[in-house]
């Protein structure tokens, strides 16, 4: 049987199902990304009117927080001019996304995947990404 | 309610499950991307144990035949050397994938999306593509 | 203890030692790169001497090989002008190598990684990457 | 006999062991690189369970390291909005890191090569890379 790296489709499936529960309870129209342990994607949804520019924006913050083994909210705030990791968006490619919407996914207290969240405010963001994160952690 | 550019999220879902049906039938796990009327990414679906570089390619072949309103199959067999569009894979900033698997998705006989198949031979991704285009012209 | 996603740096180094001690017996100077089963880098060396521009081509070919689970050499020999996967080289962002160098790495019959060798013919490439997959086959 | 430029791979894996040593012995599982004199990459190891986006940050810490002759952490104190480098991350197609982690490697007071380390906060990064370049210097 094919082998899936720390999260499943079936998983990634349930996980969006979750964030789009959280989007439509807070109306606020979300792209959502699962990666898995090897930070690569396993799916994917836009959500009907959300914004375009986001569809890279949500992967690549779900990139970013297995990239780190964090939420991209706790990078973000150590990524400011003067702080520790300032220039960090450089790396990567472009890839690192710094601001809120990205949570790991943990399994026994490892991170093996995570989820990004892209659309609305960063307390939006946030507030998906955490409602998908609780559903795999269940 | 929001707005969505020629093809749904529910469609696109609707795309993607028949697609991973043709998949599991002919037992070759498939990454598999629909992308809208404006070329923008949907939805997008790995399967357990399909080739990681495929993830870019699926994403690529859907952009792509939405981008020229035909199958990269098509594409391709006009891009080899010697041919008319000898070349085109270099435009697009890396975007334009010039063999099988990328099959557009059509309304009253015009296109308003795409689906991409990436994950096994050239035949196995265009026979996946066209199920799924299939499930979208139902 | 922190986890290593299919390979470990300990199977890396002793993948890289046998490469090199096959490199040394033909006498040509190589870059040699490990990827894990997420296709990242795991450990690289560059031998003295070894060319500069294969730095980049030894880990590509490491990734490639992961990311479509064969030999580089044969995705190359599938796309040539004319073949089921020409144009290939134009996706995953300029990562994907089509000539030889580039050997999976397999446990129990599974891909879990993969060896990426630059430096010299495509003859010599591949014998060294070889070497350096059966190393890890034992 | 095979020409290295101011770094055999012999000297880097000498550099790359002490700085593991220090790594372990801070219990900090590190990305570690090693240019040469040319700032190409010689040799790198990530520890099992290190950060996977800190492969490419290591590597550009160290060719930063070298491409200006000093610590990334200098460089940094510099770059931060305001200050007379604000910008320089900008340039050498992003591979220039302005944070702590990128020190030189030195021969009889000249800059011949620079260690990378990413996968810790800035205080525990410097720290490891010092003592890589502190095993150069014997």
């Amino acid at each position: 049987m094919p082998k899936a790296i720390g999260v499943t489709l079936e998983e990634a499936r349930r996980i969006i199902a979750a964030a789009k529960d959280k989007a439509a309870e807070i109306k606020q129209p979300m792209n959502i990304a699962v990666v898995d342990e090897g930070a690569n994607l396993v799916a994917f949804e836009r959500m009907d009117g959300a914004w375009i520019g986001s569809i890279d924006i949500a992967q690549k913050k779900a990139f970013t927080s297995r990239a780190f083994d964090l939420d991209t909210k706790t990078l973000g705030e150590n990524s400011q001019s003067g702080n520790q990791f300032f220039g960090i968006h450089a790396s990567n490619n472009g890839k690192v996304m710094i601001f809120a919407g990205g949570v790991p996914l943990k399994r026994n207290g490892e991170v093996v995947g995570a989820i990004g969240i892209s659309g609305g405010s960063g307390v939006q963001d946030q507030t998906v990404a955490e409602a998908g994160a609780a559903a795999f952690a269940k």
